[in-house]
């Protein structure tokens, strides 16, 4: 049972909690003097501590979709994808907009490889997720075949997520009506434009919806999203992984938080980027 | 000088914050009855604005250096790129330890495009960045090419940097004697083994250096350092545009405020981690 359990676990991406096992194995088999640290024993001990500790979520096969589009936000999707790759047994897919798998750069120009086509993409997904952007959203947010790729898998997906200004393209598809969400701050109201019902929270839950506010929010977002899917103890095992213990060198990060001179200059910079996103609900 | 300008900000990465002006005046050019908010005056008056409120800080033209392995953690990575290529007039470079620049797929299987080989990378840096890893690491840690590379360009970079087991590399190219610095949990006590004095702090400065804890912690390090390089000002200004006010659902991150359990079972998990870096400190 052990190795057939093992072999499932490398089936998938998702075993990076396990690689440190996997490596230690490796090492031992290849030179058993040498190995670093623990016997099998010790091993076989880890693995039993965990499914102690995990519990049941230990296990899972979920199926992951991230889209990633042009001119995307990287750090949107990189932080979100850190948890969700890190839970045994998910797949986690990266589908792209584009006709091929030709790495799409983000709007900082970091160019992700996607892993699948939204044609070839599985049709029914546990998460669908969607990242922000600011150009690049508004041209999907345009796109028929993308939104309607979006509408057909939420209409399976057992979650329906976002990040950022990813909220824009679940409401533009007609997913938030009557929905409490969120968004980046920029379009936080804009929500409203789209018949949903902004809320500031950092992560705000609707049924099956879950909606993070902008970039950084992602951390928090897929953090409460492990523990909805695996769990406390998994997600508090990830944030460990992680070193998840923010502690920004000083205040700010919201409009009400940071300094007035600074709120005052971002807002006007980016009141153009919220009015183009409101000139998408009426198209 | 208006014209000039704008000219040497798109010649460069890190126009984000520049993006939504751009696309402003290119919409505006194309429709001039359709644009959204705004007209050419009052986007002249931002551009004072942001001059007013950044100061001499608005204008920079660092040369970035963000190293690329075989399974690097994306996150690590990624966190700080956002920042850095956010900022105006710096040129950020992902450097790729391999022969070509085919995407590098990460510990966890996220690919990412590198922009330049280690032989053609600015021989003068202003930031040399290494993210961290586990297995992937201690890769780069044992071969000499790569070694080499880190070694002269942190002989004339102005601030060299890690964010997690990054710093490992750091200590093996022997940067680290005698000097404060941190890494991720599970390997900041190795840092004795080559010579440097762990500090448990989440960002850790000492002269030059500049090291961040695990994974997460490049978003703390990389604000740091923008109000390093930019002053705070452009620090608090990205911080709102990442939103970054960071609310972890619940308590933990650190061996020290998650659940005991939990704790333990990290603890024992990547105990053999640590002793694999350890031995490369012998080599």
């Amino acid at each position: 049972m052990e190795t057939n359990r093992r072999a499932l676990l490398q089936g998938f991406t998702g075993a990076a909690l396990l690689a440190p096992y996997l490596a230690l194995e490796k090492a031992m088999a290849a030179e058993p003097a040498k190995a670093p640290h623990g016997t099998s024993p010790d091993h076989m001990a880890g693995m039993a501590e965990m499914e102690k500790v995990l519990g049941p979520g230990l296990y899972g096969q979920e199926k992951v979709a991230l889209l990633i589009y042009p001119k995307f936000t990287a750090l949107d999707l990189v932080g979100p994808h850190y948890f969700f790759a890190c839970m045994f047994g998910a797949k986690v897919h990266l589908v792209t907009t584009e006709k091929d798998l030709s790495p799409v750069a983000s709007d900082l120009g970091l160019a992700i490889s996607p892993t699948v086509t939204m044609a070839d993409a599985p049709k029914d997904l546990d998460v669908l997720f969607i990242p922000g952007g600011t150009e690049g959203t508004l041209g999907v947010m345009g796109r028929a075949d993308t939104m309607d790729w979006v509408k057909d898998r939420a209409s399976r997906a057992k979650h329906i997520t976002s990040v950022c200004t990813g909220s824009m393209v679940l409401a533009k598809a007609g997913l938030l009506k009557g929905k409490r969400a969120t968004s980046h701050w920029v379009t936080r109201d804009v929500l409203t434009d789209f018949g949903a019902i902004p809320v500031n929270e950092r992560v705000v839950k609707d049924g099956n919806i879950l909606t993070g506010a902008g970039v950084s929010s992602g951390l928090d977002f897929a953090i409460a999203l492990v523990e909805m899917l695996r769990g406390k103890p998994y997600a508090e095992g990830l944030m460990l992984q992680a070193e998840y213990a923010p502690e920004p060198p000083f205040k700010g990060g919201t409009l009400a938080t940071t300094t007035p001179d600074v709120a005052k200059m971002m807002d006007d910079m980016f009141k153009p980027v919220g009015a183009m996103f409101k000139a998408m609900a009426a198209g």
